[in-house]
């Protein structure tokens, strides 16, 4: 008969270390299969403890199916394999609280190097983010709305939301989309995703190179074809796309990433007439438009395509702050309806707190004067910046190129030493480069000895003894 | 000479008024491409303005192409396309504030239909959420984290968060995991999105059938292989898949959706034993079994696999509340590494906010108690409903089954009316039904005849009365 010792259960009901022992008998091997067990009765009697105890032990084995039970004839083992020394579950049900087994916290990702100069750094302006606001805003919504929040959200986000978003890009960017066409989703890359399954993978994309390599990915990912679009001073030439095979091209024509080339208005329609010439469409990548320094802000391509070809998209993260995780495309009219019926399944990704908390944020009026003084700090963080350039050793080695707008702009260096070069001597050095060549996926695709400089993390202080080193490294 | 009237320019200012003019005039055709423009002094001279105006305007129109320049020849219209009697941007730029531009608010969601008996109901139980508990944890957050919360989130979540998952998934399931192992996300459809990146699309993928239509249909989006594998009382077969060339199961072993069976402890280990075998995983989806009404939780695959080929998936939907689409991966220790090769570049999709405040929420107990209080709801819901089935006309002519667990249960109707004819018939009378039938994707896969009763929404008042309709329907 089965014999264990009740007393030894420590703090589990009886049941449960019962059913402990004989799981682990069975999976040892000690109870092999097609074994019968005594009745519960008979147990029962034995380990002197009440019937129930035994019923309860037995109810979850077999629940789980280590018992088979045979009308009217018992319980008996089940197939099950024994493990040869495997520990059984009883034992490695005590072993939780073993020193170490959450010891090495946070560990995986290693603690930031400090850098003497870090020109990938990112971050920066989000200390101007008014977190005070959003923070009332927040309990506000959480206030106001209550339990109401917990409901599901509609597939494409809050309608309070999509009408905010509509009201803005119209305003800001020209654009005209009704909040039907705006579907919300938790940041740029996730949204590439939907992109792609929308668009459909058996499609040829044609991405800029150099470029953001997170798109290509994500699209190489999804298993999408991916080609190269070569890049000049004015983004992509035509005939990189006519004539191919191409479908879906995915360009930054407002300030391509990270060359900074504006694409100006012939190719923008030959852009839109390529894709209107068949079944093709272009995703417009506006992701950081909303910072040009002089002059008004380049109208989005979606804002003079006629034809319903342009996917407009962007993120909230660069303007407020990348732990937000707000994106959203704008779908033309004709594609809404495919949406719905592909895509539609899927549930919001922004969780409903963050959505109303956004939507006060932009009809209030906090986003456009919180964007009106960002302008002003990235535009006299960059003016330090070039300043601390022509005040250091650089100064006559180089020139700014690209600097009117966004938050990153070039430093093309008077060197003849190679890139990958320079970026090993500086990573020696305690500098972090970045060129624009580290941008492209085709050999010679991005010109050489030139920096990309994302500025917004770049502190004043310091940057001169940075600068003073980077100098050091061009002969 | 040009010639606008600046007088028109209401809040404009004069330089963007008149670039407008300019652009608008190049895009109705009436300055030609190649054409050249008058001097900016000249044009200032006959408009009266001053200079600086004109040279904003072409400044402007310079940098979005409209125009080009020739070293010291001056301003010509570039290769722009005109539209014939297309709006110009000036026109286009007064329309934002036209009537019924956003009139249609939250227009394409129709409202939901009242019904008299609605077996697919979600949410349900959102009441018992303790919402005020979460709404103080989130203002906590937000004043003892501050701005710090808007820095980027580490791309598998914040450690705090998936620490407590750590512990709880100990606790809850018995899984030993360490923190690095456990990926957070913005819902399971989003991370099912993740799984055949992260495993590969080449795969063939098998996938429970009848079954959870999502994880199919994403699946089938990132263009994976999915074969349909079926079900009996005990889950899937082991023929189902050995000898198969499939490389991936997608099960739900301990409350099969949407049968409900639980698959015994020796098919699961024929799994493990298949998986075991070659470069072969088994993706375990746990999508409700904190719910179990009598016995212990069923174990899960992940807590028996000794060779890490188990990739264990859950999210807080239905034990929190469906908006705040949090959901997490656990992968076997020798795929971290690769999760992060491959798919580290994406940023993490659930804002830092929610993430601190679910962390707290875990580790200081409020889960815990919440489950519990849920599981006494949902078991008093699941009895009422019992209950009014005994006491209506259906009885005698149905039984309930698999309903000692998760939020739905199974009904054998005895009928012989097709399961389409009785939907549209419910449909008529008000009843909104849900048949296994419905999550089969091969005919015949699911036995005809039985509802699936998706109880946590079915109000105890007025469900004497769906029942009356459902029992006429029968014959």
């Amino acid at each position: 008969m089965l014999t264990y010792d009740l007393e030894k259960r420590g703090e589990l009901p009886r049941y449960d270390y019962l059913y402990r022992c004989i799981k682990g008998d069975i999976l040892s091997g000690r109870l092999g299969p097609g074994e019968r067990l005594p009745s519960k009765r008979a147990l029962a009697a034995h380990l002197g403890t009440a019937v129930a105890t035994v019923e309860n032990a037995y109810a979850q084995l077999l629940a789980e199916g280590y018992l088979v039970s045979r009308q009217r004839a018992g319980y008996y083992v089940a197939q099950v394999e024994s493990r040869a020394g495997g520990a059984c579950p009883a034992e490695v049900g005590t072993c939780g609280a073993e020193a170490g087994l959450w010891g090495e916290r946070r560990g995986g990702e290693a603690p930031p190097r400090p850098w003497l100069l870090d020109l990938r750094g990112s971050g920066g302006g989000i200390e101007g983010f008014p977190f005070s606001v959003w923070a009332r805003l927040t309990r506000r919504v959480l206030s106001e709305r209550g339990p109401a929040l917990l409901r599901a959200v509609p597939h494409s986000g809050v309608p309070e939301l999509r009408e905010a978003l509509a009201r803005h890009l119209y305003e800001l960017r020209g654009i005209r989309a009704r909040p039907e066409q705006i579907v919300v989703g938790a940041g740029a890359e996730y949204l590439y995703n939907l992109l792609v399954q929308l668009l459909g993978r058996e499609r040829g994309y044609g991405l800029e190179d150099p470029g953001y390599s997170r798109a290509w990915q994500v699209y190489a990912l999804n298993g999408a074809r991916c080609r190269s679009l070569p890049v000049d001073g004015q983004g992509v030439p035509p005939e990189a796309f006519e004539g191919t095979d191409l479908q879906v091209l995915h360009l930054s024509p407002n300030h391509q990433f990270p060359t900074g080339a504006v694409t100006p208005i012939p190719r923008r329609q030959a852009m839109l007439r390529w894709a209107g010439a068949g079944d093709r469409y272009l995703i417009e990548d506006d992701y950081d438009s909303e910072f040009r320094f002089s002059g008004r802000p380049i109208p989005p391509l979606q804002s003079i395509d006629q034809g319903g070809k342009v996917l407009y998209l962007n993120t909230f993260s660069r303007t407020l702050a990348p732990s937000l995780r707000i994106g959203y495309l704008v779908l033309p009219p004709a594609l809404v309806g495919r949406y719905r019926e592909k895509l539609g399944f899927y549930a919001c990704t922004v969780p409903a707190i963050e959505q109303h908390t956004l939507a006060l944020f932009l009809s209030e009026g906090y986003f456009e004067s919180h964007l009106n003084r960002m302008r002003v700090f990235y535009r006299g963080r960059r003016d330090r910046v070039l300043e601390a350039v022509q005040d250091s050793p650089l100064a006559g080695r180089c020139r700014p190129l690209r600097e009117e707008a966004g938050l990153h702009f070039l430093l093309e260096l008077d060197t003849d030493v190679p890139d990958r070069e320079l970026a090993r001597r500086g990573e020696e050095a305690g500098l972090r480069l970045s060129f624009l060549t580290d941008y492209q996926r085709r050999e010679g695709s991005a010109p050489a000895h030139t920096l990309v400089v994302h500025y917004p993390a770049l502190a004043p202080e310091g940057l001169g003894r940075g600068l003073e080193a980077l100098a050091r490294l061009l002969d």
